[in-house]
């Protein structure tokens, strides 16, 4: 497979940031949550996108320590003035309302409300976003500004919402290799109107499986679209024999801001994941940060546990926390644009490329150098690192080993291995 | 125990330095050398602060390659002009005779009298301090202002001293824990009138025995008070049979300059000693030296001897021969301070604290994160690092481990780890 | 042995580079190649500094992958214009001719002419070294002035050469030491007229093989002057019963420029004999720079490819490729100079005395330190390190070792090891 070709079926690649942008735009207005219906409209459509399994799981199930909560549902809620205006108001945005808020539908007197109100005085145009998942409450997000303006003694509160057992929902794309050695993408669907946190992410998963069900591969594939933290504790319980089979894994986050790439390492660090991740970075000739593993950020927190220790990284571009419009209104169609969407899919691309051509290969004549002249390889000896090949194929050393070593693409490497195949100077041995 | 709090019992903690340097002032007139009554009298004056056994070695006896050396004291001393004045006096300062000086009762030309005496020329108002240990001679040390006025043709040099079989002194002082594994502190005791080498390094030692001594600990643990290089071997050649026991230890000396805070590692490099100082300096938040092994320097060479390799460090603030007032009688009452005595004493109790707690624990629900807001834990998470603890709680990594991998402070996780166990998410292990 | 001293009897060392400076001048006019007369002529000056065994290669024989080729001879070769001037003169300047030019003798029109003409035009006054050997080709290099100066339609174009089965020749010299085990030392010997590549290095091969004739070694010594590639391939493919014993190597090129000592790794990496190089640069006081190996560049490429991967590392001032005159008629007698000719040698020779006194030693009384005092060794003890080679002898460290933990240079640390060894403190043991 050679997928830094023609990436998707039927795109222009040049078009391709466009088209994930379209995704998004998509998916933007929809109300996510961790568990209800938003989550399954947003599996439907990506479901358009690359065939998915929607699985269900049941309220009050059991994922190593946790539980499946209730699911949660809203159909209208809002602030309502004496006059009648709904001053602030879930259907303008979905933001406005706490995630997981219990129903309400009462006089509150200004001074209890405030108590359930959150904005964020540092930016007093944006509403942030707030959740309350594992504790009944219930609250209303709203700019700063609009606090402001709210002067009556007293509001009507309205949430029109259900919290009732009925099913967690994930996503899960499953493409066969040649191995069944499994490379695993994940990405969170449970946040709602947040495009960089995380439509990119989904968005991108989604033209990843496209793209990869369209293809051969010598590794299998999954893709997992769900709801952070419980997500992925409902589906490591669940698949825990198939955990060992997991030799390379990426958690897609925040990834169509305007920032550079940054790439968190696995907890094992080093992994051929890890190193792989960074050659393509490198390879890209753009600038890229590179952090440790830490156990805070996305769902890598799970695959990274002590009892999985997975070799699972987190891509990313400004990671989450580091960029104001995190976790806000501000985090909007706007601020991811089709260019990083795009450049961010091909550096996955090309990591997934590092690792399904990531042989060992020996040189078959090790005692001093061929003569590659006469073979017609001299010319493309320099560009190619064919002498680093030769070199460093002794039995020992993989692509991606020679690639570290020798600072040279990735890709380069490929065709010159490639082609001292052809001349029987060295052989793939795994 | 928690040796952060309290660490001397009925001494307030801001109040410690002033107590601290009072004790190096009540040392100070005193003339010690590595044998003889005014070590004597020192050992008996830190066994009022802490009680130790005072051990007497025979002048003779064998230590590996050394022998006890004969024991030396000095009633008098003085240089004596034509009009019976004193113009260098053993009684104005101890500095001014050389260390081991031999009995002297002549007159003395001009000439021949300064080739005995010791100066300074850059530093002029300043006495050097010179010793003879090991090899018969007398001498005077002055200041190079004083050496100048010396214009008479003849000088009576009279020096009072006794160079006579007898002992060379230590003092020891045991506190067993509840393991037999020990930690050792060593200060060398030998040197006359000078503040930061090494009153400092007694007084300090002093008051950690006293702390220790009060409490309950892990560790055993053992302080050496003895003269440089002879008392070391003195003391190891006779308790080879306790060595397999010492687990870590430091070399205090130069500890009240106002200098910053410089670890010299241990031989064997980053031993568990070595991290648990440079984990509690980084954890002071004040800026710090870390170097590593030398063969030169305080009686770490001794312990550090290939022989032996213990895993002893030396903690000082300016470092032997990088301060102008080093081996001077600058180094005196001012040169020392009690603010830094008090950090110097504190930094050595964090270490101690982060030994006696270096605990490894095991992650009792290893797969994925637990979940902590049911525990009451979520808002403690962040600032006590709950989620490294949990992570890294994998049965490799220890608590020390866990504070250098997240550079959170140790005590934070400590604090965290309580936590996690009254929980019961993770279990102690060793 | 000490090589520091006298490093060639009967030349005084400050008349060395002059002495190399003019065996350098010696070989200059010759015409070389990678076989023929002037290899030949090349090795027999050699062999009156060194003696060597002039080996002879038939052309047809394999060398692994590769066939010595026909040898290459030329009596005269010129371009000559309408009026019977030869525009461009072998005789003149042996660059004119490209290497391996097969022989011609016909009138060509100028433009067919430009196709086999070479120039350096960013350096209008220099003529280009270039070469086809395994090619049937012919060529001419020339200044890109002189070729401005070409305008007529025709030139008489003439090349006396003969490609002919005959021979590859090298010269070998072996020097027994008490140890079978070999330090390897090549130098190609093919180049033309270009003092800095190669000549530096076979003038310094040559008089570091008249040094070590004349002195006892515990090492074998191996000096290989022969032509790139094809030479290291003839030599190894004829003495792989040999190889085992090399223990250490070094390619010399490049040495006579004004710039800084350059040297690059050996494949295996911080092998002795790179460690003894660096430590042999970095005690010379100057500047230098050092590089990981890579698979260009000269022999090396032979005695490091994965089938020998000999520790053989590369010693040069300004390497291949890295200064203008590189491969060009501007590598003449004045771009090398006898005091970086001089100064190479004495680096070189200091890396082979590291690796003939590189001795492991025990401390005898390794509890504690012992008393240097009594033994007269107290004064010496930091300038020669001997707290470090006591500390350090203990059966794992070697003085070379010991030279890189302490900064102490490696000729103080002999002498104290030396010393030590005479008091009984310390005992080689390998």
């Amino acid at each position: 497979m050679d997928l830094n070709n023609d990436p998707v079926d039927h795109i222009d690649e040049k078009d391709l940031g466009e088209h994930i942008h379209a995704l998004v735009r998509r998916l933007y207005p929809i109300c996510r949550s961790i568990t209800g219906d938003g989550l399954r409209k947003t599996l439907r459509i990506i479901n358009s996108y690359a065939a998915l399994e929607i699985r269900e799981v049941p309220s009050g199930s059991r994922a190593y320590d946790w539980q499946i909560p209730r699911e949660w549902n809203v159909r209208d809620a809002y602030i309502r003035d004496s006059l009648g205006n709904r001053v602030v108001d879930f259907k303008k945005n979905n933001l406005h309302l706490m995630g997981y808020s219990v129903p309400v539908n009462k006089k509150a007197k200004r001074e209890e409300l405030l108590g359930h109100l959150h904005t964020m005085p540092e930016h007093p145009d944006w509403i942030p976003y707030r959740y309350s998942y594992y504790k009944d409450d219930w609250g209303f997000c709203l700019s700063d500004n609009a606090l402001k303006a709210l002067n009556e003694p007293e509001y009507d509160v309205y949430i029109d919402s259900t919290l009732e057992n009925g099913h967690l929902s994930y996503g899960e794309a499953y493409f066969p290799g040649t191995s069944s050695d499994e490379i695993l993408f994940s990405a969170h669907a449970c946040h709602p109107s947040l495009c960089n946190d995380n439509l990119s992410g989904l968005a991108i998963a989604a033209y990843l499986a496209r793209t990869i069900g369209s293809k051969k591969h010598r590794y299998s594939y999954r893709f997992l679209f769900l709801p952070t933290t419980i997500g992925p504790l409902a589906w490591l319980s669940r698949n825990e024999d198939k955990l060992s089979r997991i030799k390379h894994g990426l958690v897609l986050a925040c990834l169509g801001d305007a920032g550079i790439s940054t790439y968190q390492e696995s907890r094992i660090g080093n992994a051929d994941t890890d190193r792989a991740m960074v050659v393509a970075l490198r390879d890209s000739g753009t600038p890229f940060n590179v952090r440790p593993f830490t156990p805070y950020g996305y769902d890598q927190r799970q695959y990274c546990s002590p009892g999985f220790n997975l070799p699972v990284g987190c891509i990313m571009r400004s990671p989450n926390g580091c960029y104001p419009e995190y976790h806000t209104s501000a985090d909007n169609l706007d601020f991811v644009q089709p260019a990083p969407l795009a450049d961010s899919f091909s550096k996955i691309l090309a990591t997934i490329n590092v690792l399904e051509n990531d042989y060992k290969y020996l040189n078959l004549r090790p005692k001093g150098e061929p003569q590659l002249g006469r073979r017609g390889l001299f010319d493309k000896a320099a560009e190619l690192g064919l002498m680093w090949i030769l070199n460093y194929s002794d039995g020992h050393h993989s692509l991606l080993d020679i690639a570290e070593i020798s600072g040279h693409r990735f890709t380069f490497l490929k065709e010159g291995a490639d082609a001292l195949v052809e001349t029987g100077l060295i052989k793939q041995i795994s």
